[in-house]
């Protein structure tokens, strides 16, 4: 067996703790699975005595995650500290000069600096690789550069923000508004420090950046991501989706079309009886079509110790094997720069309507969309007992800016109690 | 760019015209994803004047694979030709003896000479690898070897013939019984020329001993796999137990418990509401669990030209890009010959009786089960009208043995019209 391969680990947090644990209980089957054995000769991390349920005193210390990331004796950095910028770039950067391997959980971190860190790594001859970045346990990196390597990928979809699915199912399986239940999410620790990062969408579009790169070759671009978050989301907007046959998630979609490269992290409906339909609770799901492999749907856990250092696991394994791969598939160098699609393939929307239960209203209403050529597919009134009358529309399909337009005539109308909300129905 | 990857490819049947096509049509794709040119040198095929829709002339053509595997202008024989022995073993032994790397979609060679080629492809310095072989498009091979290689699995399970699946769905939606969906599917052409091996279960059990052997790193063991087929299966058995709330599936199931390794092909009852019980028609799923990953499931089309064709390029990019694996995860010399378990994981049964309609049969029917030990959960007696009543049981988890106790007890009845249908309940 030939020389063990030594990783040095910067964040000990549960993704980390979990690694530790898997490579000291599992260190047989590792090494027949890899063909050498895997250790860990360096830890570093915010605080040293701390309970971690894991024996670290026979691991080097580092306080500072930029000298263990260039230490003689370590082979593979792995980065688990989070964060965009700081520490983690620092860390990351400074191992990759060194030549050093990178194996890193971080989608922040590769978000806004993807492209120059595959770069940086390929000057240096290193690898680096973050399939625990993108879905948790599910080998979606994975998939997409390798198992589907003869494919030219068409669409990636993803859900990929547990607590979003938590908090919508939760809402539609409980009967609870929005603030109710994320305030539970809250209480039971679901939420990031700075909550926006999930519910706004950031979390997840920094994944479907990242997996966008990967699919069409091209490089990251986050700020073209249109980010929308679930906090418009009203308990009758998921009652009503219901109604017609659909569930409402915060939908990754990514697609190059003759128009560009369409990145949307938003509020879609679904067809109940589909795959993203039925996905329940905390679990991720990402679906990658192809030209060849038509459609291929994968779900698991997208957060949690065994899942995230599983992921970890199988890049470092990888690397163990000598599996020298490009951060994005393609050499950095080739990765296109895509331009932003500046509108969205067309498709059926949904909009809620707060309409005065005035006579000629609905005649208004009805009006700015023909004007705007957007028809009718399915309409609602609902019974109410006040002034104002709930319509729900499903629009055939639409191009956005027709859409657009009549969500800007309907602001002039003055028969809408509130503003029109408006969620596109994505074909899955 | 470095020298070109060349592949000889024998079989031109709807896959290898599927393998032929991306290799022409991709070919700055594919050179761009591995760093190098891919191309094809020379085929082999039963006839070599067809219309396959795409051009062959530029190819050397051999009339025996076995010269084709073993030309100099060969770095990967691509195996096409279907067959557990003959041609396809025979040109596949000459490859790997000639040091050839070979990619396959072949499980019957796998099932039955899975241990023997893999050591052969070690001694030789070669890879050998089989994604086609198991799910069609689903890179599941990928997944357990690599992504999940810091696991110990626990449990695979799939729905992995497309032909049963559209059978018994269906037999369901169209509430057909069994004869009139199979010949349905035969004049369709979805059955094999010999249909034993779709709704035999042979075909599905190949795919699973595939399967157990990288996900326990175990020796292929197909002989093994407890083989049951769906020709007994009823549309009574499809709307009992739909009635209460299952599918029955012809469903896979690898375990390695403390009594041995369990693999079983056979019509079992899942959830309706799960992802097993959901998968309608002709699309594969296989289900991995890991104690890390805890489950990851994976959907996807299992035939068809493009699917396979995907399959065998990610396998053929993996060798271009000089990924260099076992066959099965770990050293052939390392894979465990793995006892048999002679017993099941106790799970939950039902029972279809056809209980002869007169005073006391019921009784002898209770006593039988009272006295094996075998507890009900659930119980339904159908009106009918003839003599003999339709009776369905689902049972508490109990062990095969008792079970099977039972099914013994109960053929010495006086009371039953005909034998009874007994299906396991299997947790997914």
């Amino acid at each position: 067996m030939s020389t063990p391969l030594r990783l040095g680990i910067a964040g000990l947090g549960t993704v980390g703790t979990g690694v530790v644990k898997i490579v000291r209980q599992k260190a047989n089957l590792l090494a027949e699975r890899a063909g050498r054995p895997i250790t860990i000769t360096a830890v570093s991390a915010r605080t040293r005595d701390k309970d971690r349920g894991v024996n670290i005193n026979s691991y080097a210390w580092e306080d500072d995650p930029v000298a263990l990331a260039t230490r003689d004796d370590v082979d593979i950095f792995v980065e688990l500290m989070g964060g965009s910028d700081g520490p983690a770039k620092a860390a990351t950067e400074a191992a990759l000069k060194a030549g050093k391997d990178v194996v890193t959980a971080n989608k922040a971190m590769l978000a806004h600096h993807g492209q120059a860190l595959a770069q940086l790594a390929e000057d240096a001859g290193a690898v680096l690789r973050f399939e625990a970045a993108v879905a948790g346990g599910i080998p979606v990196v994975k998939a997409l550069t390798e198992g589907l390597a003869g494919n030219d990928v068409t669409r990636v979809m993803g859900v990929m923000n547990g607590t979003c699915n938590y908090i919508l199912t939760r809402m539609q399986s409980a009967g609870l508004p929005y603030d109710e239940v994320f305030e539970e999410a809250n209480q039971l620790g679901y939420l990031e420090a700075d909550p926006t990062l999930d519910v706004g969408g950031i979390d997840a579009g920094h994944k479907l950046s990242l997996l966008a790169a990967v699919a069409f070759g091209c490089q990251v671009d986050f700020p073209s991501v249109e980010l929308q978050g679930i906090e418009r989301i009203t308990i009758e907007d998921i009652h009503h989706a219901a109604d017609m046959g659909y569930r409402i998630k915060l939908l990754g979609v990514a697609q190059l079309t003759g128009r560009g490269l369409e990145q949307r992290m938003s509020p879609c409906l679904v067809p109940e009886n589909s795959p993203l339909g039925q996905l329940e609770g905390g679990t991720n799901m990402v679906v990658l079509e192809g030209d060849q492999v038509e459609q291929i749907v994968l779900r698991g856990p997208g957060a949690g110790e065994g899942p995230t250092a599983s992921a970890v696991m199988g890049d470092v394994m990888d690397i163990a094997r000598n599996f020298r791969v490009t951060t994005f598939g393609v050499p950095a160098a080739a990765l296109t720069q895509s331009k932003p699609a500046k509108t969205a393939t067309p498709a059926p929307y949904y909009l809620r309507l707060a309409l005065d239960d005035k006579p000629g209203a609905l005649a208004k209403l009805a009006t700015v969309l023909g004007d705007a050529g957007v028809s009718i597919d399915r309409m609602r009134q609902y019974r109410h007992d006040d002034s104002t009358a709930p319509i729900l529309i499903v629009t055939h399909k639409t191009t956005r800016d027709a859409l657009e337009a009549v969500l800007k005539d309907m602001s002039g109308l003055d028969v809408l109690a509130s503003p029109p909300v408006a969620l596109r129905i994505e074909s899955v």
